[in-house]
């Protein structure tokens, strides 16, 4: 049980952490921090959080828990505010997307008290953010990956699993750069790809003819294109040299496929398309989903 | 109302056109050839056909509409053993989901019959094939093409689209070069982006414990990399030229994203990523199922 959870930052994400642990009888207080004063003043009108803290110190001050929750960008700043006014035995967290830059903002801002950071990359969101789409249920059948650093206790570790659990999240843990690599391999990279082949397609003179005619195989390769340009920039930005890494890899696979259709060259097609086919059936499913009936 | 249907192959397409169309009570009596005696046996049995015919001439015979649903490698050997054996005035169609190829073996195998060929594209489809899994229900929804050739006559077109109506289908006429340029825009290129960003995952050392923590943007940009590998051979094959167009456009456009991404050019990302957002929201829908619910 949590006596006082701190938030620094009052949105979809922190929000939805806040409503769940409410939810599971697992917090007895909320108090937060937003620089914007009609996001905590909803909070309290949601019932979200008990408490609207002046600054991100006093949401941090006495909380047995911090969570953060604001754009990757912002999370120096949020930290070097909350520094002085940890409890020494309060666990913090942060929820981004891309983990490197975090924890390197981190070790500038909480210097020696950067054991307290335990990095965490909840797999959930919306297409609508804010705090006026809170939902207990955001984090249920999701994964929740946490990164600890060599400074993290497994006492730590421990009672991040259980918090996150006690959400709805399924937990596992992974290297930070671990981390990074494998979300611009599974997720950053494919944005990327729907972004450019949207492109491709607005970029020709029939481009809208063509979109007339696109199916259901188009419908769920470019979903993710339809992103939040602000959110991405930030998490391309952030995950920089991973992404690149990852699309050289892809353009070289690109290549030889089509190296093969340029040949004409059967065989190598369909055993391409083969390899392909069997390690996308083999896939169990999006983590955390294998049992849940997929989304529409 | 047809008096005899004529089928060509009898598998997936071509079963649920006649089950479609007997629905429907367009269609008297329905004949049918497939190289594979079971395939007719089966068909004859879930009362799809009424007649097996022993060879395609025998089909086609006597028929007033005539329906190839046969691997598009297959078209020309068919349409020349049925040629010299169609009534006049017989509608020919194919089901083929490229149209530069079927019309060129027409052009060989028929001659100076060509202008009985009216080259149609369903866009439909299941991952299951084979008579089994005819479905009357197969073309409801989903967006039949039409590719008239310079021969047809408006007649004859109307004819197509009212039968094509009669089974659920919403129509739409396009230029065979047209047609052929869309498909490897909005499906030909995205499949090979698939199964390529599945070959740079796999081929990693990381690429399945990356694939673990994937999520259901993974999950739908992916899905189209499970597909039939001689199918996708033959298409890739038949529109081999439209194909590495579309991929060459689409390196242009990812290399110029990279190279925002490259630089660090927050703006230029941003700018990029609202692009295809606003074009991806934009989107109608697959065509034919605006008003449908989207699938599983």
């Amino acid at each position: 049980m949590i006596r006082q959870l701190g938030l620094v930052g009052c949105g979809l994400m922190a929000g939805s952490f806040a409503l769940a642990l409410r939810r599971a009888g697992q917090v007895e207080r909320v108090v937060a921090f937003s620089p914007s004063e009609r996001t905590t003043r909803r909070a309290l009108e949601l019932g979200i959080i008990d408490q609207r803290a002046d600054t991100a110190a006093q949401a941090a001050q006495d909380s047995d828990v911090v969570l953060l929750g604001v754009p990757v960008r912002s999370t120096q700043a949020c930290l070097e505010a909350i520094r002085d006014h940890l409890s020494p035995d309060a666990l913090l967290m942060d929820v981004g997307s891309t983990k490197g830059d975090v924890i390197e903002a981190a070790h500038h801002a909480l210097g020696s008290r950067i054991g307290q950071l335990l990095p965490a990359h909840p797999m959930a969101g919306k297409e609508l953010s804010g705090i006026d789409h809170a939902d207990a249920a955001l984090y249920q059948q999701r994964i929740t990956i946490l990164t600890p650093l060599p400074s993290n206790t497994p006492a730590q570790i421990e009672r991040a699993r259980l918090l996150w659990q006690a959400v709805g999240s399924q937990v596992t843990t992974m290297d930070p750069k671990q981390h990074d690599a494998a979300m611009a391999a599974v997720s950053h990279l494919p944005h990327v790809i729907a972004f450019a082949a949207l492109h491709a397609l607005i970029d020709q003179n029939s481009g809208t003819d063509f979109m007339a005619v696109a199916g259901p195989g188009f419908r769920d390769f470019s979903r993710i294109a339809a992103s939040d340009p602000t959110v991405w920039r930030d998490i391309l930005l952030s995950n920089r040299a991973e992404v690149l890494h990852q699309s050289r890899l892809f353009r070289q696979a690109l290549e030889q496929l089509e190296q093969a259709i340029e040949q004409s060259d059967g065989a190598a097609i369909e055993a391409a398309v083969a390899r392909a086919r069997d390690a996308r059936v083999a896939w169990p499913g999006p983590a955390g989903q294998a049992l849940a009936p997929s989304a529409p």
